[in-house]
């Protein structure tokens, strides 16, 4: 087993038992949304987001319980975008991670707002005390997961996803498509390492460079594993969003292309942490990770 | 026309201007869920919320153009809700503000992502510096929005109010219903104007007081006017609550306990604002007014 392997089950676990804690527990007939809620964040899944976190937390010497709040949140905002990405008027995907989608274990309402309350628990969390002792750094991260999750960074993806499903876009459209839809947390992700740790900008600025490179290789990667990959290994249906008339990178450069990018994106993200020295081994194993992933 | 009816208008024309300032302008492709999010939001309403914390803030003698985007925010929280608790899986409304519902005009997706969007942009707003220069504000203020706006505030309100339509509650659960679905943002609204002026925890309290009779007694005069009312001063079909099998207070009072009940709330609110003197007679007006208001 490797470090990186070591490292990223090690964040998993401690991201999984900070989720628990934060997540309240169901009562009364309301807990139904509660449930819900617990049902999509707990679900397993790579905590990958989480991981740049607090490994990029890490390469200012923060221990990673700092991180954890911050991390959890991130999952929080990335949870509630499959959820109601899922839904029927959506992408209508029945499974996820190996089970059934939200609304298809529950039922529609419910998950809309399971989806909702996860948004908002994001927000609450990022803004607690226990997050960071500085209010500016509590409202700098709140700031940066609006930004990226909201009508500029993810939702605005998830409608160019919605409508090339319908009408098709060009090569322009894709690739931004694909910066908003999945680059944007990627990117807030790093980046909230260097605000938990008050970095300066030219450190911050490296994060973002290198999310930015990475949340496109992760996007390629997606979309290899997409047609290669087995449902077994993914824990969702293989071919669908190619099969859904779905843009892609693929359509744009082939699967040989697709690798030959996803590759130098990688090696672009781990010339971005260049100033940190050896200090960035584990972030820059992660991007090489993100591409040659098998599920 | 009175003071409060001319301060109403005075601060709904601000928020409505606030509003059109804070949202984007649709470009590309994906504008069309900031066509959707404008739609939700520039649509009209009595601005009751914003007007609250704007109300409030004045109250500690701070000037409206200090309050008004913690106002907007509070406004895209209510306007996300509503356009998420029309949608065909929830109480699958067609018409809101006299208006088609979002959904209607637009798409199911379309009306999901922008319902995320004005709620991401509410913690965008409040987490941004010309919000408040204090971050030790703004950080207070995301943190009483996400309580009031999450699992435990309305999504849970809008959780019981859906399970009411099919199993029925109890009178203890109806109470909690409309304490979480419309009290919660009542009684942010009325915090916050404390929060931006950083009056102490009396001045606070007293708010809060405040907030919570008033937030009962506009959802009881709400449940009036659905059985009372016509489409043309509602916007809205009437009826509908009670036909769908919702649980109201008017099913636990009848129609003249139901009226005794929400003056008696407008009396507790005014009494709530005592320490205030003479200059809590604008927002005890608002409570007479939410209590004695025809539409």
């Amino acid at each position: 087993m490797t470090t990186l392997d070591h490292r990223l089950g090690e964040v998993a676990t401690a991201v999984g038992a900070t989720l628990d804690g934060l997540l309240p527990r169901a009562r009364g007939p309301e807990g139904r949304v509660v449930e819900a809620m617990r049902y999509a964040a707990l679900g397993g899944g790579k905590r990958l987001r989480p991981f740049l976190v607090c490994a990029g937390a890490g390469l200012f010497d923060l221990p990673l319980a700092a991180a954890l709040p911050t991390a959890a949140a991130v999952e929080m905002l990335h949870c509630y975008s499959l959820v109601h990405d899922d839904l029927p008027a959506m992408d209508d995907d029945a499974l996820r991670r190996g089970r059934p989608t939200c609304h298809v274990a529950f039922d529609e309402a419910t998950a809309i707002l399971a989806g909702d309350a996860l948004l908002t628990l994001a927000f609450e969390t990022l803004s607690a005390p226990a997050t960071h002792p500085d209010p500016a750094v509590r409202s700098a991260l709140v700031h940066g997961l609006a930004v990226a999750g909201g009508c500029d960074g993810m939702v605005a993806g998830q409608m160019l996803d919605l409508l090339a499903a319908e009408a098709g876009l060009d090569p322009d459209d894709i690739t931004r498509l694909q910066a908003l839809k999945t680059g944007a947390l990627f990117t807030f992700s790093c980046e909230a390492g260097a605000i938990l740790a008050g970095a300066d900008d030219g450190d911050r600025g490296a994060l973002v460079s290198f999310g930015r490179a990475l949340g496109l290789a992760f996007q390629i990667a997606d979309d290899l594993l997409d047609v290669e990959g087995s449902a077994a290994e993914t824990g969702k249906a293989v071919g669908k969003d190619a099969g859904a008339g779905k843009a892609t990178f693929l359509d744009l450069l082939g699967v040989e292309g697709a690798r030959r990018r996803a590759r130098s994106l990688a090696d672009e993200a781990c010339a971005a942490l260049a100033r940190f020295g050896d200090r960035g081994a584990l972030l820059c194993a992660t991007a090489r990770f993100v591409v040659e992933r098998r599920h």
